[in-house]
């Protein structure tokens, strides 16, 4: 498994008139939580985009619980809990002070420019299996 | 069923650099299309929200097939297919030309501003039932 | 003079908890309502942008009176009150039912893929003198 | 003067598909400027908007040099000129290894929640009195 624990503190911009979390801004902490991931196991998103390799989002889901609310300090963690094959996929939970307030889930493909589908590079894949551990985060 | 059909052009800030539109803005669309089909049976979102009663979303997700792009005409197509009980169910497809490029489901509780969980109120259900048929779009 | 109206209707998600519309979408009701132009003098702007020509905006501001709500229905207009040389000057003005919320104007330069300050190409000037008047909007 | 540093890391969300950072993106960024600095002088944004005290932005306006991109690592200053009376003003400028790459300023009312315009708090202006300097960020 592979345990990334990401910091997110919520913008102003992200709450609506219900006055929590726009449920869309979701999905942008989790692709930050995925970027942070990859920053921990070495190597970078920017990198592998420099390339010309693109990990577009194939599904996404999230499930709300309690609202996020304007500046809360949130830890987004995410789990990858299979080896990456054709495909990744990511879960996630975003907790504040150690409250669940909402899970999610996505999936990943490896394509080049043109769309067209890739398999999983070499050295993502030896990082991969570098930081896979059975416990906590890849930081600790 | 409920079929509502609400029509979106891509803007140029929903797209990200990998020159399609980032993953999380179907989920803004998604709520255009609940918007738009709450106004067709005859009982706009914002008159709900006036009472005090609010319909947070509680679970979504989408699944990507092929990328929308800046300055797109996109149909959001918007499915009820279960009356509504404690919950409202909605599903998804977003098309270009007739091409399915996403599909996507939404589940809603009932809430007041409190969080506290109510009822569907009655003039909404009635309102439902009254648009309820077995084909097209609401406004057919 | 060109002068285009373009129409927006308030998303939730462009609220925040002030029960108000957050500021920096009106930036991106700037750029609707400059598409739209564009689209209506024709030379929509995915056309300039697919011949490796791109106007970046250089400046931005706005001055809000009063704000706009969801659900709301706006008219953004779009003034071009001087023929673009290097850069072209765009004035906007935000109305709903005809009073006015918010005031903005922005700047923009011509530039290839790579940065560079380009001309005003000469089919978009052609377009630009096609439709200026003294008066009133371009569809008019 | 008043004088803040906060750090941003740009999001993929914030990018658009002329890969760069969507310019409207940056007025969230001042506002996370200002959510910091008044962190820093000791009256969070949260807790003045707690007592039904709001700061909305009157004005604000950017001019843009050079173009953040996706992943970059930002310092977004903010300076506070001159002390608050009806109004506050802000000047901001957007750093990425001490190159600049953009400037801003806003301007902010006090209202209560019903939009009627306050005197700004004496404990706010307390704060603000004492972290004022000549000099160096608050933090220093």
């Amino acid at each position: 498994m592979i345990h990334s624990i990401s910091k997110i503190r919520v913008r102003y911009a992200e709450t609506d008139r219900m006055d929590v979390v726009y449920h869309s801004n979701y999905l942008v902490w989790f692709e930050t939580a995925r970027i942070q991931m990859l920053d921990e196991i070495g190597i970078p998103y920017r990198e592998i985009e420099s390339r010309g390799l693109f990990l577009p989002v194939l599904t996404v889901s999230a499930a709300f619980r309690s609202p996020a609310r304007f500046d809360d300090h949130l830890d987004v963690h995410l789990y990858m809990k299979a080896r990456p094959r054709a495909r990744m996929h990511f879960e996630y939970e975003v907790l504040r002070d150690g409250e669940l307030l909402a899970t999610g889930q996505s999936s990943h493909g490896f394509m080049d420019r043109q769309g067209k589908g890739q398999r999983p590079p070499a050295d993502l894949m030896a990082k991969i299996e570098a930081a896979w551990c059975e416990g906590g985060p890849v930081k600790d």
